[in-house]
């Protein structure tokens, strides 16, 4: 299993290194505490050490945190021989991300006199930003090398940080949760990234692209811990008070709905009526992305189940029906299957979103008219004008993910990044040290090489 | 595996589609935001945004939402054939059961005008009576078909739902952290549902009925989670203030003393002085549950930690002698022991609640009588009296469990669910898609029928 | 695997008893509620509900609560075959721990009347000191008897108090995540305990010192939650506002910058290049523990930026270099290489935190000074002095490390605590039931022992 293409002694160290001296250096330049951190700012004005934003954000960031590098890293390790890859590159590229995520979004959300500051929002918007770019890892799951993940990483973040300041900055467009800024955008990315990347012979490593009983097990810790802090993660920047409580509150909703549609679809379209892992892990967590635009908006607890609902259906059906047909025509190897988590339900959500957008009224928001859309009241554009901003918005980010997508997928493609061979895909030990797999009587076999393991003559000769 | 009766391609889908439109429907004619969710009615009086009570209540909310699906589900993953289930049934009656007990409390607890009104209370809530379920459902774990828990999940909430009310609105019960309306309603429930679905011939899956290695260590997630939060479960729906803070640091002390105990009794008791996982997963929470009702008062560091090291010693010596006689005597099944670990530690919960209520003066808890007791402070029922009321509480909850578990158990046993065979109980197969096992060199194996894993020629006896 | 010697039948429940009901008497007659948790004294002052100190420090509890039981007994799951000792007696000595340090921090840091004042804060303070003790434990995992660990842990918690005591209160020095009171001392105590321990013939037990596959999935959870919730730890008992936002901020630049050159440096310095699980599961965090005493200070995020990706660098230089000149010159068996983790990253994180505090101008902390530097603002020692503290510190807490691990370790070493002979290190049959291995068919292997579950006649049929 040792290859000098995919060896990484080298790959892998210098561009590590270079990119975080590089991240370091642009630190130490552009970087310092926002008003809330700063010790001399934060006592130069007169107030409550309890008005500090930290104890009212940093509860959501620490859900967000925890979904980033729990709930997607170990979502992903249904493999069955790409756990430590799973959870180990998820962990990288989720490093480097949010520090670099940090300097883009501080540069196209705004200097503060030539610095970028920051501070628990910060903290939070860099992981939503590394949000997306797992979202795209989950596309080329199994089919890349770490360097190629960490060059993906850079640059997406950089093409979300200018949509994302288009979005939000430009067109005024409301996405608290990031149903087009981050789930839209990451899966439509990856997956033009995965079509670039295409692998007419990935049949060659097909029997390790499915799972196994206990990597299902782990599979379940990072759905669950998704689901859980959904409503974290769509409240975590939202304005402060009913917004962030209605937020949580119509995300909850909406994944429980979803949770009773996955089961029933699932059983209805798998065989023998038996419910499928797949959909379990995956389809459950749509409600959440798709009340990502709307969760902030006065959609209420019952537009909320029923766009978990139609959420969890449209999850099953895309991966049952729509995943094949996306491999076989379009050439898109979609290995965690994105486009039905993060890619259809994300677009649902943009349009319920510019929907709900379009139907706001001062009768229904009151005073709090102004938290949600700022744009709109007191006396700028109409609710109806704010609805088709939020459906170009979701124009704007499928193009900027599909053309961006395209262009990193061909820079990706470069033959220097150590990538594997179609036969060892979805294998840890192209990158990792792999130990033996049998506990218990493991002992005497740990000297035995890995590949080794199962092979009955030597087992005999132990016994 | 596949069995016409145990399939689940048109029941489940069914039984989750009418549920879920159902509870859409009622959501629609029957639930509002509150006043800290509704953009109009937040805004309409005047406050700081930060008194919203989003800022106080959820945090703890997140760490109950964990509990109860990480923490119920995982503890139940200890089985070795039923990982899939454990977490995934749990799963799904768990996101039935929260949203059914919002409409059932709402209803019970006070309409608005007609309208049940929703925020991070009645999540709380409802999470509290989704709890009581799962403990039910430990109870019959893995003799059950989902639709089989859909439809107990229903019912007992709707009967938690008027236990509550009853104990809270109409007695004046204090029970914040649920030994009663939680563990006990939940346990004898479940105990009684297990006994009405008696299995005589169980022993033909007896060998499926154990744990492995690492599904006991899948189980310890389970078990630490719900032991460290649970500091968050107690205190969750208190007073604000003092009230949530000393019910968090009581029941912190309850289980630090209860895991010794639970250690000491692990060792004395079991083979060899070998400790066993099954008491060190469940008994070591009975600290918890005992702490359920009293945990809010003036118990004292001290009192808790006596209360804990009984709880702990209680447990253990349940799961090793009284678990036996439940099922050769009273022919009850009970999976998960959830008497040991919700039944003898909730009434002794409940019974510690009664002893320090009645107990309570103004001398101890000064002003702050009234937070706990409002019933008594300023000029209602005397202490006395309250801690009456608390053991005429008990009584009402065992009642209902009892004469609810036995209803509810005889529309569970009408052979119309799907529930497994004697012999495919404790078994994933029968309701799930299960791959193989062997991870490492499972790539031969994947080919092979997940029915052909094990070793034909032993396949081949069973079969 | 019954041995009279490692019997735990009457040894563990007689320690655990003893110590319980010691605590509990000590309790009953020390311990009392603070003023933020006693209902009479929390009503007596004039203040809103939201003023308690619970809002503002409990999530920060729960984070570090989380790490204490799920990341520290998680990381040392790593071990093949000593999964249930790993978590289970990292939850035994931690519940004991946390009630002794309670009681030693309570009267080292001040009584109040005679009586130790309980709240969120102590809860912190004693989960802090725990974690120090299960630092030492994962310095001689597998080696020890869970009576062993719990007469360590009296012992650590003791002389903890001790030198936090000289530190914070005699001292005046400032270490809010503990780089020398908690990760220096817990490092370099256990160390001295694995010295005296030392076993020349541990080579017996060699073939179960090592990691399986699933075991290293299992340790990632727990490293993951560390270095999640570590800027949850460093700020949890920092000054409120600005304090505790900017520690969090600090540290969760050190563990991203870290985390790149953790992975940089495992694959230049690993076999072929490939990656090394035992760099990634521990020296990720090294930029934690870096940042515990300057994370509170105005390090900037520049300069946690650069003491991250030196704590990385140095982490696994030390794993790969280090340690086996440990074992074979120094006689240290160092199993999880806590010297790599916290004993070189504490002493650097406590150089860093003397130069820190060096450097502190009133320029730079304006009226937040105070805060941080209490002992130099306004008109108290020199900055420069602050600094000379600090250093001197560092030297005390080495002194009362080594010098108490000396001590303790010879405690340990008496012939009476059931420690394991040197062939069933590593091992959890020794102290627990363990049960068979395999999942999916252990239907018929559950009453085959442990030993044989690998039947090679039926592997090779396979095959």
């Amino acid at each position: 299993m040792t290859d000098a293409n995919t060896n990484m002694r080298l790959k892998l160290p210098i561009t590590c290194f270079i990119l975080e001296i590089i991240l370091i250096i642009l630190f130490g330049v552009l970087v310092e505490y926002d008003k809330e951190t700063d010790a001399k700012k934060w006592h130069h004005s007169n107030h409550s050490e309890y008005d500090n934003d930290f104890y009212y954000r940093y509860p959501s960031f620490q859900d967000v945190h925890v979904m980033i590098f729990i709930g997607f890293g170990f979502l992903m390790t249904f493999l069955q021989r790409y756990g430590f890859s799973s959870v180990g590159f998820n962990f990288l590229i989720a490093a480097l991300a949010l520090q670099w995520a940090t300097l883009m979004q501080g540069f196209f959300h705004g200097m503060h006199g030539g610095k970028i500051h920051v501070g628990v929002e910060s903290m939070i918007n860099a992981d939503f930003c590394t949000g997306s770019v797992l979202i795209s890892f989950g596309a080329v799951l199994g089919k890349t090398s770490p360097v190629q993940l960490l060059v993906m990483a850079v640059f997406e973040v950089t093409l979300f940080a200018v949509n994302e300041f288009i979005l939000l900055s430009l067109l005024g467009t409301r996405d608290a949760g990031g149903s087009m800024t981050i789930h839209t955008f990451g899966a439509y990315f990856g997956l033009m990234v995965a079509r670039v990347l295409y692998r007419p012979r990935l049949d060659k490593s097909k029997h390790k692209n499915s799972s196994v009983y206990h990597s299902d097990m782990f599979a379940m810790i990072g759905t669950l811990y998704l689901w859980m802090f959904w409503p974290s993660f769509n409240s975590a920047i939202t304005a402060h008070g009913d917004d962030q409580h209605r937020t949580a509150l119509n995300t909850y909703y909406s994944l429980a709905a979803c949770t009773l549609s996955t089961y029933a679809m699932s059983a209805l379209t798998a065989h023998d009526g038996k419910l499928d892992m797949v959909h379990i892990q995956n389809a459950a967590l749509a409600g959440g992305v798709a009340a990502g635009t709307a969760g902030e908006m006065m959609l209420t607890p019952f537009g909320s189940m029923i766009v978990g609902f139609l959420a969890g259906i449209i999850s099953v059906l895309g991966y049952k029906y729509l995943s094949p047909i996306l491999e076989s025509k379009l050439k898109i190897q979609d290995t965690c299957g994105v486009h039905n988590l993060h890619g259809m339900p994300g677009v649902m959500g943009a349009i319920v979103g510019a929907v709900t957008a379009s139907l706001a009224t001062k009768e229904i928001y009151g005073d709090g008219l102004e938290d949600v859309f700022p744009m709109v009241a007191p006396d700028g554009r109409s609710a109806s004008s704010q609805g088709g901003i939020q459906a170009i918005s979701l124009a704007v980010t499928l193009g900027m993910a599909l053309v961006g997508g395209l262009l990193v997928g061909f820079i990706m493609k470069l033959p220097i990044y150590g990538a594997p061979s179609d036969a060892s895909c979805f294998e840890d030990s192209i990158y990792w040290e792999v130990p033996g797999d049998e506990e218990g009587h493991a002992g005497q076999l740990s000297t035995v090489k890995t590949e080794e393991v199962a092979k009955p003559e030597e087992t005999e000769k132990l016994n």
